[in-house]
């Protein structure tokens, strides 16, 4: 037998016995793990160290995100002790009737089993996603990088070491020693030890899950949002919410990458928006670059880009249903936004933009587990199947039908 | 651009067009399907016949399950005129929170888009997911087996005709008129174009699905399901039990295919249930085949096997745990049975198994959309993701977020 089919074996036995632990049992789990974080922070240090020390090519972006620091532990072990303070979505009566034959039928809420995570570069993911999947009793396969594995064997094996002590089984959570590309391959296929397979990461890693995984996915991360100044908006708002969905973290899913400017406050707009943002680069169409002597023109596929740069597309639309139209073309269904005092307006366009999160009047940035009231998230979904939108603890469940009977058989 | 991307950018207009329909129309226009059904059925059994003489080549069942009447057709509109009087998934608020910075975010029921279904011999599937895909919203493509295109694209014809007359798109619903290989293959793999695939049919056909596509699926129908015959069981319930759930319908994924039986009752019950279902090949272990003359010896891969056949696999068990154990082993997740009084057992037996549906002193024959009140289905799933048991109106739902605020930006 594989590596991964026994590591799969062992989550699976470990997944039933935390689909019966109690909440209690739970919480007490994620506090242990939480301290121990902290009090072997050394050791994971030390870990830490020698991938940042075999990682001497990657980027400085990349060395930014791998590299730990007690602080950034601490970091860790405040999540896990977050969603040990979130309630416990198991066992939820969704629904329940009588039906005429007297069956019971009762819907509950259940662990969805064994999850997979596969993930790239930050070590923070392996114990957000240990603490989510704990929370909501699934046992988790963790398929970091290679850049990090060091450092996601050394967190995985406290985490274990803490969920053992606990009295839970510590193949609750496993991280996976072999980095290699067969090895996510295997995983993506793994029927029946697999249920649900969630990858975190760029563009890259997203499309090879989809194209490759056998195994049921929730596909997260892509995000190309739009932010549409009607010739209605408040033009200090609009400045405020484009600026603030463009450069407050031009690296995440949920920051806005082209504004569509209506024609009749393109003039005042454009300006203003772009001295408010200096540091942005600006691809617009004819309109835009004849009212921007800065903006560059943008050619034919920087709309529906996805820069997760300082770059932001720029398109001056002569209506409601032009900018509609753009967005159903070019969008990816994440996040759009319309700014506008016409309450007809953002009605006809949130009823018609097909997107996990439509806004009237907010920026795109607020698409998270935090700010949605979830209380943390394993990854912002953009599929349409299961969940759409940030996942927390309810959108790492499913459900079950329990029967009571007295007898009854089918006519 | 290919006839299937031509399609999907079809089915993509209507679906927008359709999402915004309201709940009167979308009935009208089912009204119109059925009623359109019955009026033209003299060119739908003309096209049917040719598929028939077509089809000399099939086993008797495929040719029975091709075959179309006036009755047939009949309760093909029958079912149109019941998912008419279903409720209106689409619109439901499922949350709404007021966040502390005045972020008012409403969580509303959608449709999923475009819906693909692929699936076998019978032409009454095209008209109970084009009815189902219509009232949930949804823009469907029927990709229907070779055998029964003619019948298919007669069906397919008069319900985009009555989708016409309605004023609702007719590419609401599309009937796919290339039955090759490839086009399936293609169609599993039409991202962008396809919202969710639903295949329909034998576990060939969703082996292939799952192995091959690249859009989000819905897994459904494959069921191994058992009945546990608990040492506490009233055995005349259990025998009625266990031969509904065996002979009412042997064919379907709900049938049993297996009984576990406590050794405490072995040989009260077996006689007495081998008796009560004569035509039965009974398939039983060591124990089983002392205890009955008449069984067969079960060779190693009898346990787990969907017969879709008069035919049963039989063990004695020695505790609850060895039944538990076994169907964690050898079942597929879609539903399980427990005949008992003893209400801990039950409990623990309900508790542990982890499948789409448990049952306690029920047949696992009602496993079903009419049985359990969701009025219609398109399926039952047997994965964990989205919806697991029978897919009605609401498994074909997904929802969005709606996010009214008056200027708030993320700090």
């Amino acid at each position: 037998m594989s590596m991964l089919k026994e590591m799969a074996e062992r989550a699976r036995r470990a997944s039933r016995a935390l689909a019966l632990a109690d909440e209690q049992t739970k919480n007490r789990a994620l506090l242990q793990m939480a301290e121990a974080l902290e009090k072997e922070q050394d050791a994971i240090l030390a870990e830490n160290e020698k991938d940042m020390e075999a990682g001497t090519g990657l980027t400085q972006a990349l060395r930014d995100r791998l590299r730990l620091t007690p602080q950034r532990i601490s970091g860790m072990a405040e999540g896990l002790r977050q969603v040990a303070a979130l309630p416990d979505p198991v066992g939820a009566t969704l629904s329940e009737t009588v039906r005429p034959n007297g069956l019971r039928i009762v819907k509950k809420r259940v662990p969805i089993g064994v999850i997979a995570v596969i993930y790239e570069a930050r070590p923070n993911v392996t114990a957000d996603s240990a603490a989510l999947c704990v929370k909501s009793g699934n046992a988790v396969i963790l398929r970091g990088g290679k850049e990090a594995i060091r450092s996601n064997l050394a967190v995985g094996g406290v985490l274990r070491r803490a969920l053992a002590r606990s009295g839970l089984p510590e193949d609750c959570v496993q991280v996976v020693p072999d980095t290699s590309r067969e090895t996510a391959q295997e995983l993506m296929r793994l029927r029946g030890g697999v249920d649900v397979l969630i990858p975190r990461g760029g563009a890259g890693l997203i499309r090879s899950v989809v194209e490759n995984a056998q195994v049921p996915v929730i596909e997260t991360g892509a995000g190309t949002c739009h932010t549409y100044v009607d010739k209605a908006a408040d033009l200090d708002m609009a400045v405020k919410i484009l600026v603030n969905a463009k450069v407050s973290r031009p690296s995440v899913c949920n920051a806005c990458e082209c504004a569509l400017v209506h024609r009749d406050v393109a003039e005042a707009f454009l300006p203003r928006a772009a001295a408010a943002m200096p540091q942005v680069e600006i691809r617009g169409d004819e309109r835009v670059c004849a009212i921007l002597p800065s903006a560059v023109p943008a050619a034919e596929d920087d709309w529906g880009k996805e820069y997760n740069d300082y770059i932001l597309a720029a398109k001056v639309v002569d209506s409601l249903e032009e900018a509609i139209e753009h967005i159903q073309r070019y969008g990816t269904g994440h996040s759009e936004c319309i700014v506008t005092a016409d309450e007809a307006a953002a009605r006809e366009f949130m009823d018609r933009i097909d997107a996990a999160a439509v806004y009237h009047n907010a920026s795109t940035r607020f698409t998270d587990g935090g700010e949605f009231g979830l209380g943390a998230e394993i990854g912002i979904s953009t599929q349409k199947l299961h969940a759409r939108g940030p996942l927390g603890l309810e959108e790492l469940t499913s459900m079950k039908y329990i029967v009571y009977g007295d007898g009854q058989v089918r006519g």
